[in-house]
């Protein structure tokens, strides 16, 4: 692994959760594989979950890690190239990217799309300028379009809960007060399809998401119909792709109720969190005791920690072996 | 001790002055204590002190220590249980003190009071439901009544500088151009109940602490009797508590001047900082030879330490000794 | 070295750049000079180099780091003497940096100038009072005059890519739209004038630096002539010393062209970061082969940590060797 943004970038997604789990068993059996090495965490972005899992995980390797808003410590960023930089930006991610690869072994980066030019979004603008102009191996805390680490942290909750029959694994869209970005599920749904499971996105019309990510879905506009027998039952609130980042009128009410939460085969419920208390979920459905809430937030720190690792021992395979020697980047 | 919001929560007051002292003596001689665990430092209000002294605490006892300031770089919580989150709130504190707890061994609150509502702030709306809802250890870094560490690092300081004789202590009252929080002041009063020494409080009429704080303290409306062959002499400012969080009109001049300092025994002069200079308490007065601000100040790493300390003993004969391990909270 | 702020507290400015560079060699070499030792980095304004490189160079050493934005995260300073603080501020720079100096081995400030008032940067009222209020060493993280660390990076890299050869160098005025310190420039010229090279300096009329920091080079307000056979070229915008803060209009082009970078001998291209592209700085000379720009942010580290070893070791000479043990600061 060289970086980490998607699926596709795990090589093997059913070994990568088998590793992650193991870590997860022993999270300080590779307490030295950092020493010597930091991690950057860039932040355009608020963020709780990632911002304490990850430096749980990098300390647990034993990294330093450096944490910044960078757009509020610093200054705003140009991303564009080739601009006359006369507006806003003070600097331009080229430089930017370039300096802290050389401060920092990894970067991670979180940046949240802007939800008014599907374009810019959908082809991840601010991550692949990232990607483009980092020298160092650099991962998605959360960008436009994906949060692979919330994924990988979901289908490893979901390996850890599901017995030997092949599951029924529904998305469901929830209700909300304003337009979120579509990464999580997204995400989600490209994640599942390399999960053996009966997949099911459910969602009122106008709320498709893109072909791309939900391509080996069943697709439903009916919620009731879709939560019938599901074994494991994802909610999450996105706004339209089509009309992008509109929130298009919902027929009918798509918060839960335990008359829908009975039509499930007594369904684990699972939410990346935050998440607004019922308003986009009911709080017997939060706190319900198969409610796998709070295990997806355990399992961030050893979705991060399997990358670092992962991403760790390709440096030095690259570099040849020097764990604590330190790395110049030049 | 399981958690530290008050005094009451310190078992023996006395005893743990004296363990302060001693490790104030020798910082380092627990270094490896919290190898391994990792204390979350969140603050919901702006801090100098608390934020350095506590980390360096941290430091000197091995832990790693995560610092979010939970509103600015994450968003705003809900505390209300119960309630349809449709407002400004995107996340309730209950499924973020889940989470936090999850990543850390210890958890650090600092939470204002609103000075709107008095019933909110003395019900300790805020604190009470991290205390609620976490399920690691909780330490108060000052909420809406009270400021434990500050108020042991007074009187660890008060415990350095008496003599044999058995001490005349004043809290006396100083303008302010707003109205500020009544915590330093309570709190000090209730630590100052388990010292040995004549307490009195100094302050305008209207500005009366509630009489769960200042039970036992003898309680004067004029300054300069109060400061009458005073010791120690710790100054502060607060709003009324019976008009809530107003600023009654003061009759007179609370300001410190050298005639009312000359009746006094020569007297230690505290303060907790951030102190405004020439408004609360003049320069000679910070800055007159047995002003014990500093040394108030530098005690806030012990207090905190000793804390910390105790905290970790708990955990670990909790959990059967495993200062290195990993503790999965699960 | 009691203190770091300008080129005349290196004592021997070649040496200190060679020890830097020695450093850059083994820069692990002394991993444990820092150990149980904090770094307290205080930020006044925004910063991203300065913010990485000065952590990472703390930690090559073993150093704990404590990075604070004081007015963001804590409350506004006052830093006049004497001065009823019935305004904004909260708290006073003596009681600030005395508490502080007891938590922190060494602090570092970043203060920028408020280019409103030519005095109070030129007297640089903001740092002046925090070397006299700290009472531990002090780091200038960039201040109302000068950018030490960043000069410093800069005569390194010069030294690394200088042949055998007395250079030229050039710092050349370069448009921006809004008016910059003068530190930069002002920095650079000072440590240049330890160096055995040719010095020029090209501006607009009405750019004119201080006497004081550019007295040995020569001034030109031609850039073409001033760029003929430059080794080496600063490019930097800055405002007005003498119309303070200002941004007289300039005559002609000062953005650099490929027929006027033809008129050096093949030089270097230099700039601190942040550059506005294709204002300040077209993107064919920022990333040009010859440009030094990626390797003078690369070199910020060991800038750094060569100031960090020779504090760390004028303390322990100070208070006799006690590389591990606790410094109690009463």
């Amino acid at each position: 692994m060289k970086y980490f943004t998607c699926a596709a970038d795990a090589e093997d997604v059913n070994a990568l959760i088998k590793e992650a789990l193991q870590i997860k068993n022993q999270p300080l059996s590779n307490a030295h594989l950092g020493m010597g090495k930091t991690l950057g965490l860039i932040f355009l972005n608020p963020s709780l979950r990632t911002r304490f899992s990850t430096q749980v995980a990098a300390q647990n390797l034993g990294m330093q890690v450096i944490t910044m808003n960078i757009e509020k410590e610093g200054w705003t960023l140009e991303f564009k190239d080739g601009s006359v930089m006369d507006g806003n930006a003070s600097e331009h991610i080229k430089d930017a990217a370039g300096a802290m690869s050389q401060y920092c072994d990894i970067l991670g980066i979180r940046c949240f799309p802007g939800l008014k030019n599907k374009e810019d979004d959908y082809e991840e603008k601010i991550l692949s300028q990232f990607l483009k102009y980092c020298t160092v191996p650099v991962i998605s805390l959360e960008s436009a379009t994906r949060h692979p680490l919330q994924s990988l942290a979901d289908v490893m909750t979901i390996a850890e809960h599901r017995g030997s029959k092949r599951p029924k694994v529904v998305l469901t869209w929830a209700p909300h007060i304003k337009p979120l970005p579509q990464a999580v599920a997204n995400s989600f749904s490209e994640w599942m399809s390399f999960t053996d499971a009966e997949f099911v996105i459910a969602h009122p019309e106008g709320y498709e998401l893109a072909v791309s990510f939900c391509g080996k879905a069943t697709l439903c506009y009916n919620q009731e119909e879709a939560l019938e027998g599901a074994d494991f039952v994802y909610v999450k609130n996105w706004s339209s792709f089509h009309d992008y980042g509109k929130m298009p009128a919902v027929r009918g009410n798509w918060l839960l109720n335990p008359e829908k939460m009975k039509r499930t085969a007594d369904a684990h419920w699972m939410h990346c969190l935050p998440v607004r208390r019922n308003l986009e979920m009911p709080d017997f459905c939060i706190d319900h005791p198969k409610s796998l809430i709070q295990k997806q937030a355990f399992n961030r720190i050893f979705s991060a920690q399997v990358v670092l690792e992962k991403l760790l021992l390709h440096k030095m395979k690259a570099y040849g072996r020097e764990a604590n020697s330190f790395t110049c980047h030049e």
